[in-house]
This record gives structure tokens, C-alpha cells and sequence, in this order.
């Protein structure tokens, strides 16, 4: 077998489908978020507006982190210098652990390289070393955790999307001696929807199950402190486990999970995927603390986000362009075609200096590819104008039905 | 099952083998590199020379990296903000891949969140894209390695520790038709030894597999720009996939690979480690490339570095402190006593204000528990006095062998 030649038809396929990754080259600007040039080979360059940044919140430009890890930087210097174990632990890794077990009422904390890495070296260490233990995992959970059950290979369960009852379903018919543990997530990343977590965790304590819990598109941007949905609905205390991300509302990078000492202890203890890899630099780890700080006190940066939100809604509203209904801060913006939904995106970042990915397959099923559109606080009601008129002006082009008032 | 308390006892277990491990929580400091200050507990810190650090080079606190990357914090700021794909790509990791490229002598480059990552992500995509192929792993790789090698779930042989001859009997025996991929390490981290690079590949040549090799304890520090033991050797181009780390000797963090355009491209399409992560930092991006650059031109820091690594082996062997010969940078002091091992390395930060972490199983295994000691070119020749006395006085105390002169 011809290894390269496989290797382009895979490629070739990919771009027959229209399926085929193109990467905007950005570079942000501090001082302008939710602006940034974007680089268009040969040296040209333009500027646009970010309308898909995962920074939810823009405190990946706040002084209070950029500030802190310039600081950090300057005192401790650039990385960490070796794993956690082998001269890699820095005193800011301890505080960030303290500040991550606070901000969700558990005893411990540890933080990974990312939030895919915490994801799969966790779950894949918690059910590869639980002898006989069952998952049952949420048909929409993230690539992370399910190469982190896949990674374990122990009995799996697939329940419906947010269907605590078929989860219920699936317990009952299983041995009630085994061990077993619940995954999910609370604000589901493309949908924008929410688990209904109390009702899970009711059916977890029924079964004598351990839970799980992403809240990595929640962290930062609900509940009191920024604890994220089950902080604000009062369910912290039923989680066994809270995993979260520093590189989305916290501006940073980088992923962690919450829980038990004993929990937390053995992940650090027994993951291959914490163990064997170099720390995060003592300046991120510094940052992202300084952003947790900032938003459990401040909730400026919250409100405003969610008034963005609305507006956003409202503007597609009045211009009759469809958009999933969540109760979340993603607004799916449906165009249920992969060749369409590539050309908006081009053609808004040409015509419209307006930058939004296109969602295509495998990130989405077929048919329902999208523009995943995510406001913050920095865009202003002109940036919001300005989005609404420009999907409409393509909607009619492309001929693309309209939503009914 | 009592999930808690399984969890205590494999804790336990781990306390009882003297196979736990206490973090030591350590303040970098960046003028005074090897100097850090270490936090001891109820805010009681002292200051110790780091002796295990895997920041090779000093790069970490060098001006050229620390600067780039204020610098960049300030103009970009704090966090990607996205995946590559949606909104994370940045000018900066563009020049990044272009750099790392260029290092090797590869059409392309990509870059992951860490050294660990790349190889995953990496030998996980491309072992279980390309149908019925067989790896050859070396027996010492590296963890990340055997977990990409793993996820595939492809054929695997493993031959002997830098055996070409083993390796040359395991191809022969499988089916010539089968693609096939050799998979080995330049520098082996625990040990120090170096591959035999040049007939591995022979081997592979002869039954046209393609090869993979893990050079992350060897850029920056080998080859006229610090491309690594291959490039040393001039074997570059024979290699497939060069995959490499920016958190060693590069002084930052993240991981990369470096092939074909079209391997690349593979890869960077169909790997999930890859797609589903938010990206590096731009200003951690900034300040490898700045990193990469300057050891492309300077030689200064390589060559004081072998000469801290030759002055610190003579200096072990006047006191007759074992320690296992091999031609890299790598200087591991053998006890091949867990219990031993932790009390040196406590002693050593307690009487001696220096800090080696012990290096016990499953690192390595039980029996060749050792001292790993990493000198660097701002080790002085007072450090490394006071290194072999502080060793040769507690070689009296430990009754431990002295090596035969």
C-alpha cells in the first residue's frame, strides 16, 4: 500500500465533501477585541470582527490577566522546566489549584495541559482503574471525554441526549452491584442547550453512581461566582467531579477537574496523561487565577454577556434569520448545508469583514452545518447591526429560508 | 465496590512501594536560573539550586524568549481563544510552524499543546488512518508514545531497546504487502543513550516502512542549529516524522510534528487531539520561535552545556559516585533503591539546598531507582563542587557502593 497517495485521496475526499479545514490567520489585538487582523498570504492583511471566539467574556485581553502573566513572566520566565513531578511544579500551579477547589466547593484540585487532556487522562483513569465499572455517557459529549472512556475500555452506555430517563432506563437494567459513573456537560458546545442536571444526579444517587460533570462552555459565565450551571442552580455538592477549562471564559489555557481529595490524589497519582507531560508555564497559570479572581467577585462582565446575547437574538429575529433556540450563550445560526454554510463564512469575512467559522461535519451532523455565533460583552450594537443586516443581505442571495415570526 | 475507599487503598499501596509522590512546590526565578525558591509549608520558603530541570538550556529566562512573549502578551493577549480551526489560528502559530519546518528540513510543521499530545495525537491518527499498518515500537518509548500506539489499536511489535537487528528479524517475519512504521526516540530520557538512528532507518529502507522519531530531549541541543541528534548525523531526511517539544530545551511549552506537506496535512484533518483543543497562547507561540531562532545561529549555549555535562561526570567520578555512561546530556546517579532514593533527594533539599527529584518506578524500573541530574550552562563550577561533595557525603551516610575508578 502506497501510504502517501492514501493519505491524499483521504485529503481529497475531505474537499469533495467540503468538509476540508481552511484556517482564518488571525492575529488578535489587545486593546480591540472582539477586532483582529486576519492575514491573507502574500503579506495582505485586514481587519475584521471575531463573531465565533470561545474568549466568551474578553478576559483573554483583560489587564487584570494579561497584566499578571507579564508580571509572572518577567519574575519566573517562560515555561515550567520539567513535569509536574520532576521540577515542574511552581507555586502558581498550587494557587491555581486552591482558587479552581474553592470556586467549586471541593476539597482538590488538579489542572492539565488542556481541557481535552483533563477530559481523557481523567476519565480514562478513573474508569480504567475502578474495577468493573460501567459509564453511562451523554450521546452529545465531547470528543475529549469519549476517547477517555474509549481509552479505558470499560463497559460503556450511551443515553440519550439530556434524557435522564433512558439513563434511568439503562441503570435499571444493569447489575446494581457494580460500580458506575455518570458524564456529561452542562452547556452542550453546539447546540447551546442545557442538561437538566439535578434530574441526572437524582438518577446517579438512585444507582449509587459517581457523576461527572463538563462545564467547560459554563465556567466564568453562570452562576454567582462563575462557578458555572451547577454552581448557579445550587448542585455543586452533587457532583462527584467538576471539570472546567481556563482557555474559554478564563481567557487563558489549559483544563482542570474538582473534587474529593482522595479523587483527586489518585488522578494525579495514576494518569499517564498528567504524569508524563511538561506543567503549564507558571505565567498561565498565574493569568487564569487572576481571571477566576476577577469574575467571582465581578459579575459586570456576566450581565454584559448575557445583554449581548439577547440583543444578538433579537437583531436575527427582526431579520427572520433562523437561530437554534437555547437557553445558553451560543447562538446557532442553522444553514443545514456545508457548501452554503462555507460560502457565508467566506463571503462575510470578504464583503462584511465578519469573521464566523463554519461548522461543517463531523464537528455537527450532516445537515445541520451552521454559523456558531458567540457574543461578548465588547461587541458593541453597531458590531450586533452590522450582523444582522450582512445575514440578511446574504440570506436572500443564497437563497436560504427565512425563520417564521 | 466502595469507590472511595478502592481509591484510598491504591493510594496506600502506592505510600507503602515508596512510589508516592510529593510534589515540590518550587518559584523560578528568572535572573538567577538554576536558583529557585522553595515553598515548604506554612509560608516557609528557602532558596535551592534546581538540578533536574528539563529546561536544558536555560531558554526559559533567556531575554530573547521572555521578552517576545511580554512583548506579545501585550499586543495579543492572554489566550488563543479558540481551536485552530474556529478562531485560534494565529499569525504567530503560522510562524511558528513555518520555523519548526524549516529546523528539520520538512515541507511542514504542527504544533499540539504539548510534547505529549503530538505524540498521541499523531501516532493515534495516522496508526489507525492507514488500514493494516504494523508499528515497530521501540521497548523504551516514551508513555505518550505507547498511548498513541495504543489508541490506534493497530499490529504492534516491540523490539528490543535500540536492537536494529531484533527489529530487522520482527519485519521480516510480517507481511511484506503491509505498510509499516518504525517508531523510536533519539535521546532516551531516562537512561541518556542515543539510537543507533542511521540503521534503524537502513531497516525501515529495506522494508519500505515509513518512520517516526521522537527527538523532544534532543532539539535545541544537538545538530549546528539545533535541529537534534538527526540532524547531527545528517540523517534528517530520512526520517518520516520528526516530532519534537517547545517546553525543554526551547523553554516554553507544546509539542510539534514535522513531515511531508501532505502527512501534515493528514494529520492536522483527521486527528482528534488536534482539532478538538484550543490553541497555544500566540505569545507562548512568539516565544518559542524566538527560542528556535536564536539556537539556530548561537552555538554558545550548547557548547557550555556539554562542557557543565563533562565537568559534572568528572566531578562524580573523582568522589567515585556511580553513574551510568552514555553520550548525551542526561547524567542519571544510580541507587536502585526506592526508599533510598526519596531519602537522598530529601537530604540533598533539606542539608544541601539542592533539589534532584528521585526517579522511581514506574518511570523506571524497580532496581534502577536513580538520581537523574541535568547540568546546564548556568550551573557553576561552585554548583557542581558542591553537587559531587553533597553526593559523595551522603554516599558515606546512604552505605552506598562508590563506582570502581
Amino acid at each position: 500500500m502506497d501510504i502517501q497517495r492514501h493519505m491524499e485521496q483521504a485529503l481529497a475526499t475531505l474537499r469533495t465533501d467540503g468538509n476540508y479545514r481552511v484556517f482564518a490567520e488571525l492575529e488578535r489585538q489587545c486593546d480591540a477585541f472582539p477586532r483582529a487582523t486576519v492575514h491573507e498570504g502574500e503579506g495582505g492583511t485586514r481587519e475584521v470582527t471575531v463573531w465565533c471566539s470561545n474568549d466568551y467574556l474578553g478576559m483573554g485581553q483583560h489587564p487584570v490577566v494579561t497584566e499578571r502573566m507579564t508580571e509572572i513572566i518577567r519574575k519566573c520566565g517562560a515555561g515550567a522546566g520539567g513535569t509536574r513531578n520532576i521540577s515542574g511544579t511552581n507555586h502558581y500551579h498550587v494557587m491555581l489549584e486552591r482558587e479552581l477547589a474553592d470556586l467549586h466547593g471541593k476539597e482538590a484540585a488538579l489542572i492539565f495541559t488542556s481541557g481535552y487532556v483533563s477530559n481523557w487522562a481523567s476519565l480514562g483513569t478513573l474508569l480504567s482503574n475502578i474495577p468493573g465499572i460501567i459509564v453511562y455517557s451523554d450521546a452529545l459529549n465531547h470528543a475529549s471525554m469519549i476517547e477517555g472512556i474509549r481509552h479505558s475500555r470499560c463497559t460503556k452506555r450511551v443515553f440519550r441526549h439530556n434524557d435522564y430517563r433512558h439513563l434511568r432506563e439503562l441503570m435499571a437494567a444493569d447489575d446494581p452491584a457494580a460500580p458506575k459513573m455518570v458524564a456529561f456537560e452542562s452547556v452542550y458546545s453546539m447546540d447551546g442547550d442545557i442538561a437538566p442536571i439535578k434530574e441526572i444526579c437524582d438518577v446517579a444517587d438512585e444507582f449509587g453512581a459517581i457523576t461527572y460533570l463538563d462545564e467547560v462552555h459554563a465556567v466564568g459565565m453562570y452562576g454567582p461566582r462563575g462557578g458555572g450551571v451547577a454552581e448557579r442552580e445550587g448542585l455543586m455538592d452533587r457532583l462527584t467531579v467538576i471539570e472546567g477549562t481556563l482557555g474559554k471564559a478564563f481567557g487563558v489555557m489549559g483544563g482542570y477537574i474538582t473534587g474529593s481529595a482522595t479523587l483527586i490524589d489518585f488522578v494525579r497519582s495514576f494518569s499517564s496523561g498528567f504524569i508524563f507531560t511538561t506543567a503549564l508555564p507558571p505565567a498561565l497559570a498565574a493569568g487564569a487565577t487572576a481571571a477566576i479572581r476577577h469574575l467571582k467577585t465581578s459579575g459586570l462582565e456576566r450581565r454584559k454577556h448575557q445583554e449581548a446575547v439577547a440583543k444578538v437574538r433579537a437583531a436575527l429575529d427582526r431579520k427572520g434569520i433562523p437561530h437554534m433556540p437555547n437557553p445558553s450563550h451560543i447562538v446557532p445560526v442553522m444553514v443545514g448545508n456545508a457548501a452554503k454554510c462555507k460560502w457565508l463564512s467566506d463571503v462575510l469575512m470578504r464583503d462584511y469583514a465578519i469573521y464566523v467559522q463554519p461548522i461543517n461535519y463531523p464537528t455537527v451532523p450532516v445537515g445541520t452545518e451552521r454559523l456558531r455565533i458567540t457574543p461578548t460583552p465588547l461587541h458593541t450594537d453597531a458590531d450586533i447591526r452590522h450582523l444582522a443586516e450582512a445575514l440578511s443581505a446574504l440570506w436572500s442571495q443564497c437563497a436560504l429560508s427565512r425563520a417564521v415570526a
